[in-house]
């Protein structure tokens, strides 16, 4: 697997293009994302009962597992906007697969931003005109920055691997920041690939893969109604399909896998007001399920989270949480330790404090990549989740959002 | 029923102490509350997976059902402390003990302040040997001082109701203010009553009233170590014991919902850092189960707490949250209204929003106590929980709490 720079427009045959259609004051606010070919399709959404339009759109799309395109706004949600909501979804999709040559049953379309207000449908049909003619292969940034809302930078990650004897290229944006929590916790992200993979697997692939990976983010513990990842693979890299029993889906699942991973940590690190990225490793736990329950709730405290924007190192907040995760474990079996580029204390061995230097504490937890790791003793589980710490600039940006 | 002063010293036969034993640098650090004699006792505690020492040492009385003091000590929570957490929990209701003149096995030992350091213990027995003697049917308040923490307030209520001829009186105290949150969520609250209940009756009493009072607030969303709340009734007004076939049980049970009530809905207003009180009232749900599910979640969310911060008439992080509650409900026919003594605005109709004066929300939402009503129209199931906003001195507070 090799790193490279890029996102959406990484792999062979997809363009993309962001710009200002005018539903934000200034930034860009639309992006489009268009395959060559009818793409091999797959998708996750949030679980929360109110579901935006655009969700409640896309899922057939998914359902029917083909295609083309996607259409993303920011600045507005389109949810709990009621059936225009879901009129103007569908108009947004036909404006663009007028535009593509295809039928509107082959585009996604996705939104971000304020919820209960209607969208601006001239500026959303308007905007849709702009970019079609904008579409690159170097569009990828911009399209990245055109989905962002209180996003501070664009987030974007793209690997290369071998399969068959050809170079098959995977490469994602998403948003995220706020109303971030384990249940498809994505807010938006979109993977490209040229890979050819069977739908099934595709379907598989990217269910697991959430599992793992966005479902272990939180920002604010908020399940959002617009949660979405969209996988379109296009097979233009002219592999031989990718199945579950390939020799080669192992490697294929290793680099789906990092991409998802890597932008599941970028929206942490953007998490909103957020100073530092906490990640808490939670091993030998009594099952998989028991291990992410408990790094999940560690870093969905707020108490927590507070602690770490005062780098203060008090693990019994940690292990409170733990202890109302809803986990099957011993508690007096655990042992805990903070780590950062600064270096690495233990601080609780056995489910009672070890005696450590407050001041070397500080030094660690002063960084802005904090590692916790909880050894549970009674098993051989492991999970890892991601998160940040709560701040005053969290409280001001959510005081007064939507003016 | 009639609303009086006091709080754990209004029933007949109960004195309280509280005084500073060093623990905290200035403030009073331990109560203690006496009964004249045994008492009949419930008691509820944290589901936290992760018990605090006194939490574990107090199931044990609350099973055996007889009671006559509590030992409280704030500064230190004597939790995640190990086997010496539980020696120190044992020594302290053995020193009570022999003052007292009973058995260890009657003393009640709460605790509530900084995880993982173990109790000074000397300061402790010390502390006891101090209170005995204060003890006094005035000392109510000083007790409910001497149990706060990062509280701005001292929680206090009582009420007198007429049972079989007698005068009955029920009084409590409670303290609050970080790691509450809807599971056993009071922190530490004691409830004394010289009425005559039967043992059975109490404990079915005190498990659902807490379900609808303790239970259905939040702070942070974090469950405590140490939760706890513990009722004594020593029957010294002279009624005939009241069992659930009583015909003054409906009327006793009004009085004991309205302390727990008034207690619980006084430490979401003096939530870490809290400067509003949010009452979230769930109306017409299709069942109480969903009701509750729908309060809990708006009251909890980290999104909706930081709106109200903000005075931002933001009803669409609410219907989220009533979205990813778990909760069975369909979002478009939910009607939701805010108010406040300035008055009430309807914002969302038929799960899609109102026009409605940003300026006259903005006026409401000033306010420091808000109403929020959602009407699910599906069903007649009632439920409110009561919240707070979420500020930057809750940030701060938490931020470096142990310092």
């Amino acid at each position: 697997m090799k790193i490279i720079d890029g996102g959406v427009t990484a792999a062979k045959g997809f363009k993309a293009a962001g710009l200002h259609a005018g539903l934000k004051k200034v930034k860009r606010d639309m992006a489009m994302i268009l395959s060559e070919t009818d793409a091999v399709t797959a998708a996750t959404f949030t679980t929360n009962k109110v579901k935006a339009a655009p969700v409640i759109w896309d899922q057939k799309i998914a359902e029917a597992g083909k295609a083309r395109a996607v259409v993303v706004n920011s600045g507005n949600a389109n949810a709990c906007t009621g059936s225009q909501g879901l009129i103007d979804a569908e108009k947004t999709a036909e404006k663009a697969a007028a535009l593509i040559g295809t039928d509107k049953s082959n585009i996604y379309v996705s939104s971000t931003g304020v919820i209960g207000v209607k969208l601006d449908m001239d500026k959303i049909l308007k905007g849709i005109e702009m970019l079609y003619p904008e579409l690159s292969e170097r569009g990828g940034k911009s399209a990245a920055e055109a989905i962002c809302t209180t996003d501070t930078f664009t987030k974007e990650c793209a690997v290369t691997i071998e399969v068959s004897g050809r170079t098959v290229t995977i490469g994602g944006m998403a948003k995220g920041s706020g109303m971030i929590h384990p249940n498809m916790a994505t807010m938006l992200s979109f993977i490209t690939t040229d890979a050819s993979v069977s739908l099934e697997t595709l379907r598989k692939l990217l269910g697991e893969t959430v599992e793992d990976t966005f479902n272990m983010i939180s920002v604010d513990g908020d399940t959002s109604t617009n949660d979405t990842c969209i996988v379109m693979a296009n097979g233009l890299a002219g592999n031989a399909e990718i199945t579950e029993s390939s020799p080669d889906y192992d490697a294929f699942r290793e680099a789906f896998s990092y991409v998802l991973g890597e932008l599941a940590k970028l929206i942490t690190r953007d998490g909103e007001g957020a100073g530092r990225f906490i990640e808490m490793k939670v091993m030998n736990a009594p099952s998989k399920h028991d291990a992410k329950l408990l790094a999940r709730a560690v870093i969905s405290s707020s108490l927590v989270k507070a602690a770490f924007f005062g780098a203060d190192a008090n693990w019994g907040r940690i292990l409170c949480a733990m202890g109302y995760s809803g986990a099957s474990f011993e508690p007096s079996l655990v042992d805990l330790s903070f780590s950062s580029s600064k270096g690495e204390i233990a601080v609780v061995k056995n489910g009672e404090p070890l005696p450590f230097s407050e001041e070397k504490a500080k030094e660690i937890l002063l960084e802005k990549e904090i590692y916790v790791v909880a050894d549970c003793h009674q098993g051989n589980a492991e999970a890892v989740a991601w998160g940040c710490d709560l701040t005053y600039d969290y409280v001001r940006i959510n005081g007064d959002y939507r003016s």
